[in-house]
């Protein structure tokens, strides 16, 4: 998640830019830099890879930059891996314009494309600098003007910052899908990413909305829509401490990012659909090589095996082509079958787990081609891979993931859906249905997520049960174990996800009055089957939580202790929904306890150890 | 497990017979039968499929059988359904010689052969019978002399009374690792399977030892060695009440079943290896249908899943062919990929578990053959299958598993090997070594039972540790897995297992002072990456619990608290000598619980429900 800084008054900008710039840092970053403007030096922009102190020790290198108003960006790569030419700002060709961009420019690569056909030349693999050169392609004088152009043509989520030599007094401003404030001083103003970035100057703020653009100088604010018709914007006084604007206003990073999830899902999705057509632009599969796959492993650990347990059912329903999912830290010994028609499907967050990275050296020795899904660009297994899908869920700081899980598991429908469509293992119509499904997917996390206040209250009923059981069949059970998983995690309750069949040869024995069984029935066609095995669990005393769709709640209802729904959807999704209430649960349950939510004892966000 | 008893005196034996056969109904059975001698009637047999109670009926019918000799018996099948003309006693074709017997004649295909050559017909599917008609054979005047030639042609394990109408006054009682006791009483005299189906009578016995002969009347008994020369046996009185007797002198059945695996192990494997081959008759794969195999589900629930998972590192190791091992309440419903060319093994104790059945006739509709290891003979699964291989476990009475679990293995092996050498994926060096090993599991399970009260001892100190994780990697994991399993089961402690490997992917966060961690690190190529795990849980305040090979004690007894050690062997066999610790772990942890062990709540032994 890019962070963005602009500032413009009568101190020197380099050092307030760098200053915001350290308190942006929680966000996750890869590469930062700078952009400041001075009448004598013109526009100067030092940005490097790496830890901002890197670039301050550049600036100060260099004898420190001149000017009173500039730029300033972390960058967490999407598109084109960190490195110097990838960071921010991005300068146009003229090198009048610079840009800082924080999101995703979802057609970037046919306008890249139109202006490569002017003979515009592009230094960075990145979607931003389109926006540079796109800027200085319509520029005629106004800037203002040349930057509502710009967004009438780019398609996508983003704010931007943009400084224009040729205007030296202001900034601009825009937003769309990606937070942006403005603040207010005394003889300053300010743009960034959120408040934490400001505080140390100004509690005066004001919240772009969608689709508004605004123009500040050292005494001035105007804010228009997206016709150029002015905005009135209110004031606000922030009275957050740093450490909860850093945080959005929530208490733990594992919240905010489970509040995060509709727009990573979208972020991920919606990019990768166009004309109502999955398009994987980024993989290089022929159909014949597809034709002659024989197997897909699944490889994997932790929350990212889940995603794989998911992947099982869904893929082999989709390809008809046998899926084994395996832990990664197993694979790499068991001597596994793989030939060259043997497809390797590796699931990591921070793409450097060393297990996982093992497991696929693993599986590429022996043959297989290597499909990766990864969150940070230009990690070691995003490079070793022979294909890759990025998650584009933004730095997850929270060591329990949330959001990549749920843009992992985005990313698998739409491999799935490409290949079938492939393969013509898949009807058109149904095709059709899980696409239109698929982009209704936010809203309906937005909507579970808006009444998280009575997972809150369930949390506060069932917080002290000692002992948990998941239990669900088919994908449901491939959620109760992540849900099982992310309370353990953080709880430190001792709690186990069954397969709902299997619970009665053997563990069943576990269930006295009291124990807590979270029983998981979205999938309609199981429900009647995992109602069976609630009555089980239920007549030899337990609590039962049931998680259910809203048109089968009243069915539940009458057998269990407390229900929660998820909205309906193409059962195949269901897993994308029924997550955010377990992670929730997870959540509140461990706030409840006090327990240290995102760093849990004993746990590392990224594992690095075998 | 057959059970038999045998009477001679002076009062009328049926009564008596019946009386003793009631007793012996906790061993388990499916048929029962009398045959009772009396001058004017000569020998009468009743026999019949079912209850005892069906076989009092019978007689009680007919006005009860004249006669005060006689032999009883209660089948559990082996070879050949249970049935009316299965069922024991049998008779030899001129109906003067009367047998019942305990055991497997693992030679009787030839000898059967041998007689049906000389024009003897046969009646039953049973290797009884063979004894019954090679008496006759041998037969001439004297029967403890054919007794004798025929104990010099049979090879196997067997316990035998034998009735001739030819000497009205005694019976002959014979064994070979199968038990046999002689009851004392003035003026009569018993031979029985044990003290429970006498006791009511007499509490003086003497154990004939294995390969004893003896000839007991009203007034006298003799006991013979092999060569017929005088034995000297040593009376025992004996004060268990019935119920332990019924339990062989063990505080439960899960003990004595424990204890029961070496035996158990080898009749399983013992009769199918010929001259250092593994010899499966039952079998009618062709080597083609081997080549063409593409794929083996493995199909299962609770234990039997767990000898799945070591089955999929034993088959793919083996034959490299892909094998998915599936819980059976999943595999119905998730739409399997299932050709013609697709295996489904099918692993069932009672052969009646609905979930196993209803995914076995799913994966018969869809096209696979269905080869299945059962306990039980005549089953529905065995009848549906289209290839039955059984476990000679004899009748398990506890609900939690164990002479089962290994005798399921042991024919995973067998299978794993005979396939193997078809499809010539294995040196016959490998194939001898691991034959060779697979003859010497039984001694070597031996040696670990001769030392429980080392685990006794280690129970004693962790058994009030609310929390266990077993870890493990490759077969010690899927043994991890079913250790877990035991304890929960009966001790209703909250374990769950771990691939080694896997933990520190969120679930170490559960890892305190305190927690108890069962370490098996069996494997050798793997037991530097099982430790490096161990250091992991120990540096959080784990109790680690480590098993290991004898070899690699030292190594690993520096890190662990304490060490439990099983003898070496090829490491593809290790599972069966490792599951046994941790069976009696679980066990003498659950005694020191006071739970009830052979029938832990919540649990039923044959689950017919889904």
């Amino acid at each position: 998640m890019c962070g963005i800084i602009g500032y413009v008054g009568r101190e020197e900008a380099a050092p307030i830019l760098l200053n915001g710039l350290r308190r942006l840092e929680y966000r996750g970053y890869d590469s930062a830099g700078v952009a400041v403007y001075h009448p004598e030096d013109g526009l100067t922009v030092v940005k490097t890879k790496g830890r901002i102190q890197n670039l301050a020790d550049q600036v100060e290198a260099r004898g420190g930059i001149r000017g009173t108003l500039g730029l300033g960006h972390t960058r967490w790569a999407t598109h084109g891996e960190p490195s110097d030419v990838n960071s921010h700002p991005h300068l146009s060709e003229n090198g009048r314009i610079a840009v800082v961009h924080n999101g995703i420019i979802e057609n970037y690569a046919e306008i890249k494309e139109f202006l490569q056909s002017r003979g515009v030349h592009f230094v960075s693999q990145t979607d931003t600098e389109v926006v540079a050169q796109l800027l200085e392609f319509y520029y005629d004088g106004n800037i203002l003007d040349a930057v509502t152009k710009v967004l009438h043509r780019i398609r996508g989520a983003y704010a931007l910052g943009v400084l224009c030599a040729d205007c030296p007094d202001r900034l601009i401003a825009a937003r769309k899908d990606s937070p942006l404030i403005l603040g207010y001083g005394d003889g300053f103003h300010f743009m960034a990413s959120d408040v934490t970035a400001v505080i140390q100057y100004t509690r005066d703020v004001c919240y772009l909305d969608d689709g508004e653009i605004a123009e500040i100088t050292a005494d001035n604010v105007w804010v228009y829509d997206a016709y150029l018709r002015p905005v009135e914007k209110q004031l606000h006084r922030v009275d957050w401490e740093i450490s909860a604007a850093e945080k959005g206003g929530y208490e733990h990073f594992m919240l905010k990012e489970i509040m995060e999830q509709p727009k990573a899902f979208h972020d991920t999705v919606s990019p990768r659909i166009r004309e109502g057509k999955v398009v994987l632009d980024e993989l290089t599969f022929t159909p014949e090589y597809l034709r002659n796959l024989e197997k897909i492993y699944v490889i994997a650990c932790g929350s990212s095996y889940h995603v794989g347990m998911a992947a099982k059912y869904t893929l082999e329903k989709l390809l008809r082509k046998p899926v084994e999912v395996t832990l990664a830290s197993e694979f790499r010994y068991c001597d596994p079958i793989v030939t060259e028609r043997t497809l390797a499907l590796v699931i990591s967050q921070s793409g450097e787990t060393i297990d996982t990275l093992a497991a696929m050296r693993e599986a590429k020795r022996l043959g297989a081609r290597v499909l990766s899904i990864v969150n940070v660009v230009g990690s070691t297994i995003a490079r070793e891979s022979d294909d890759v899908l990025y998650t584009w869920a933004g730095p997850e700081i929270a060591v329990a993931t949330t959001k990549a899980y749920s843009t992992q598991l985005a990313l698998i429908y739409l491999i799935g859906l490409s290949f079938a469509e492939t393969l013509g293992t898949i009807t058109p119509q149904a095709y059709d249905a899980i696409v239109d499904e698929l982009r209704r997917i936010p809203e309906k996390l937005t909507e579970i997520l808006n009444h998280r206040e009575r997972i809150q209250y369930l949390a506060s009923i069932y917080f002290n049960h000692p002992s948990v059981f998941f239990i669900g069949r088919n994908v449901d059970y491939a959620v109760g174990l992540e849900g099982s998983l992310k309370l353990k995690e953080i709880s430190y309750l001792h709690s186990e996800a069954y397969a709902a069949g299997e619970l009665k040869h053997g563990t069943i024995s576990l269930i006295e009055p009291g124990t807590l069984v979270v029983a998981l029935a979205s999938y309609a066609p199981l429900f009647e089957k995992t109602m069976s095995n609630v009555v089980e669990v239920k007549s030899r005393g337990a609590d039962v939580l049931g998680l259910t769709t809203a048109d089968l709640e009243a069915d539940m209802a009458s057998v269990v202790n407390h229900t929660l729904t998820v909205p309906q959807t193409h059962p195949m999704l269901l897993p994308s929904l029924d997550v955010v209430p377990m992670q929730l649960f997870a959540y509140y349950v461990a706030l409840m306890h006090g327990c240290d939510i995102d760093k849990p004892r004993n746990l590392a966000k990224s594992v690095t150890v075998e």
